[in-house]
């Protein structure tokens, strides 16, 4: 423990923990007037730019949860590491990765330009947005509905419920995400797609808008956290491979252009979206015996005030002043 | 242990893997063939391409060396990594990372045209060269050799003795790296630079002739490794927040145009350099007790036959060998 | 006359001018085993490569036909240049003006990357497909069929009857552009549309598809010769000011990644089709009385064989061959 | 005429034609408070930001001065058209045309990035640094004061006496010109150069630099108007295939990031330098009988408020209202 001694009682680490994050949020949530709500669509304009939330779920079962943990909101960018790890499970990992590359761009999430600069064979990685469409339209599957399937067979495994799409959301994304319907012809024309451009659009902006709250992003994490395997059970919900891929490729690609910052003051595999929301996976370790949450833990984070780069600006100040205070960067 | 199961015995063990690292350097040394070695100067030009080595350096003292394992060789874009401690040290961290970013770029190590195209601030990272001669430019000191003394000192307490310039290298750089020289007036043209450019881009090609050894990276590995405590007296040799920032900066930028792929299929922090060497760094982590590197250890590697990225192709195959092998992946 | 020296009767003139432009067309006819047809669609896969013909029409009645005279083929990007006029006719052409810019770009007709790159206000120029796409957009009428009125009556007062767009063209067009629905939802996500996308690109790919022959081409580049006039009754068809500003922009823009070259050593204005059809225009001028093509003409050509910027590789070294005989080149 | 009707006494003629040129110059020299001068270096930034002056030179001797007149100023890059002419005249235009390109690049004069993004054969033209500097490596001498006299010559034949160089101007440029050695070293590396690097920029350095008047650019331009022969001999300064060829580079490139617009808005070829002057060339042609200047003139312009493509802000519009009042464009 960085900050004075802690004993072994459980209970009272916890006890002291609750108290450390709850003041966090509190100093972190006033730093959300600096960063601003997404708008392009309105169910994210709508969103309280004040709000901040936390939740962490360790493998031993210690919780501790602080600010707006209740709060619904759609899944976005994050919702491209789970179609990754779906498409994984339904094609196998070589497949997926004949298809599409797992490099940094140095381009923003959103960028064509990369494509018809560099020319490459597959778009760089899963998680800008032509990657992720690519994906998408890898998913097994005829109709967006059936693809999404294995998406939402995983997250339940994942999260202990069938999530649901936000009927309004989605229909905001198909009507507004022009920018994605270009990336998508491009990629059609490119030969990158498997499935029809229609059917791989729709799955994409239905992944997008799924509901999720802060305590179903720390159980993705904990599931990655733990190389793939249900916490409680062991089961593997993931294959091995998949998941510690996954973590590589959030640490090096997940926060936008700013996952080399991320990485270095940070430094622990996460992933985020407009909504706000991040998930963050901490790998377990023996560095400090009296933290509890170092054998692994998952971390849900939501705070809609994004900064320039769009990521949430508070998640991010609260995410890197824990892996501090904990020691948590992988390196 | 992945490959069956191994007594505590150390000395045991300790043949076990040397047993198994000879035959995995036999194997790649074989696949040098597909690559090439660099012809820009002559002294690359005439290295042995079949030519691989390793050496493995543990906290707890244990090495393992196989192959061609007494070469000398330039640490070319290895030095890097070290130029940017030593400045971090002259000048401190976040005036170094004031004037250098540390974002992955998606464009090749040698790119203007990212500096021109996005207009940055600041060089996206110390990795490439724009962000390296800039940060050769922040060394303290008025003359190159002035400013390779940090650089000296520094590499000195990592690898145990003073390393030296290559002259006949530095003078075939000098003379031939008209890239450079190109990168150097438009960072000067653009204010990145610190230092008079003639002497910066002495400083640069200096740097990137120094003459090394296996043994030498896995020592800087293992301090790495050890974030930044001498292994053996554990004193500080560098900060432990640069040691621990660099080895993020590794990971997301360290392996040129397949940084991407070293992370999500090797998973461990490394540099690598045109003259085929790598520097890889193993953190310390408990999942296997039963082998000994797990408590942290550092890594060389030379194999001058180069794949298209310009990493060195049988240390890339190689690495990724051992690092399944025996589990060593951050994630 | 460059060639020898021709006495004023007009009809002896003629004949000589017939003679040769056959043995010119005899001579580069021969060389479109050089190019390749375009593939994309079946309509113009199925051209002849080896066809190559001229139409030649002078202002004073003189009309020289040689070659493949009789084929219809579709318009393709020629009809560019007309939709930018009928926009401006039916808009105003600063309105117009407002809303593309009339710069060469450097990067390749179907681009989306220089948007992205540079960010303009505005399309780079009409010429290329993003530009083409945002005047279409600014056609008046709501449907297809309404904007295509505007371009229908102007081709009709220029060529004498009103052309027709050939559906299977039309269909291949639509069902396999994907680079310009691209391009177009780029354009719609930027805010540089007037009109609904699918409307626009219908309209867009319904132009493309437009037949034509050489001799409408040849009456094409009469009238723009004739700054917009009716070269018979001289009455209005295009407004002077539209006329004379079309001509410049087809100069710097109008053979796609050839056009500086086409200046250079052709120096006339001229737009390219993917079809292979070019039409051009020679504005009137006295420096040599005796030949009766100097008080302006439009010329039409088909050659479908194309040369790697997309240009008829026989058409342009035909007309690079009249314009240094016949001196026709604007400098 | 398009102002009135006026008799073709050549005497009364110019009288009312200085009378329109007075009132045109003092109306845009107001406007010159839009622009700015360029503030690199301390002669340029030294410069009177009112001045605008005019100087036009027909065939036929009538001369029409305006405005500030007698200013010296350094050619900037103008010269780069007329290196380019003098490197035609040493090598032969074939030759030159091998090692640089004719197309228009649509990015700015400067840039690196398009020769790293497109990597062409050569580059995009002579009238952009990169082509520039390629040409000046071409001039034969193997000193830059034996490169020179090729220029020096040509000058002389061009404007009546022999040049010179600023040389306050041309060591600030030297020591200032970071981005130029940047281009110079990339375009050594990449093979582009015929000389050595040093001998090539002091010869850029020195040709930007070398003083001259609008009397000078209008003789300039009027030897360009009248195809490379001398206006009062008929002598052949510069042959009339590289003279010809200059005036479509000058169309399609001259105007840094605004020739399309000058080519549709003003229509002549014309090169721009950052100094503020501008050469204009008015090709011979037979309009309109009346008005003296249309068998062929020069024009010069010195307006050292630049606008925000470089351009001089008061001689572009002084330029577009002439040409629109003369009908001088070539289209």
């Amino acid at each position: 423990m960085v900050q004075g001694s802690v004993n072994l009682n459980t209970e009272l680490t916890k006890e002291w923990l609750q108290d450390y994050v709850d003041s966090w949020i509190n100093f972190y949530k006033k730093q959300t007037v600096d960063g601003e709500v997404a708008t392009y669509i309105p169910i994210l304009a709508e969103a309280d730019q004040h709000a901040l939330g936390i939740s962490i779920i360790g493998k031993n079962g210690v919780t501790i949860k602080s600010g707006d943990t209740e709060e619904k909101f759609t899944i976005q960018s994050i919702s491209k590491v789970l179609t990754f790890i779906a498409a994984c499970m339904d094609r196998g990992l070589s497949y997926v990765l004949n298809r599409v590359d797992v490099e940094p761009t140095g381009e923003a999430f959103n960028s064509i330009m990369h494509l018809e600069m560099k020319q490459p064979k597959k778009p760089f990685n899963p998680l800008v947005n032509s990657g992720a469409i690519t994906v998408s339209s890898l998913l097994s599957g005829k109709t967006s509905d059936q693809k999404l399937e294995s998406l939402f067979i995983l997250m339940e495994k994942m999260i202990g419920y069938r999530p649901e799409v936000n009927v309004d959301a989605y229909e905001s994304e198909r009507d507004t995400s022009m920018r994605n319907r270009s990336i998508g012809y491009y990629l059609l024309e490119g030969g990158y797609l498997e499935s029809d451009l229609g059917i791989t659009l729709e799955t994409y902006f239905k992944q997008c808008s799924i509901e999720i709250t802060i305590d179903d992003l720390a159980k993705i994490g904990l599931v990655l956290s733990n190389d793939g395997l249900d916490p409680n059970t062991e089961e593997e919900i993931i294959p091995r491979s998949v998941a510690r891929l996954v973590k590589a490729l959030m640490l090096t690609c997940g926060m936008y252009d700013a996952s080399g910052k991320f990485a270095a003051y940070v430094g622990i595999p996460a992933k985020s979206g407009v909504s706000g929301g991040i998930v963050a996976v901490v790998p377990p370790r023996v560095r400090d015996e009296e933290l509890p949450f170092l054998d692994g833990c998952g971390i849900g984070v939501f705070g809609p005030a994004l900064d320039l780069q769009g990521n949430s600006i508070g998640g991010i100040k609260l995410l890197r002043h824990i892996a501090n205070q904990w020691d948590l960067s992988l390196f």
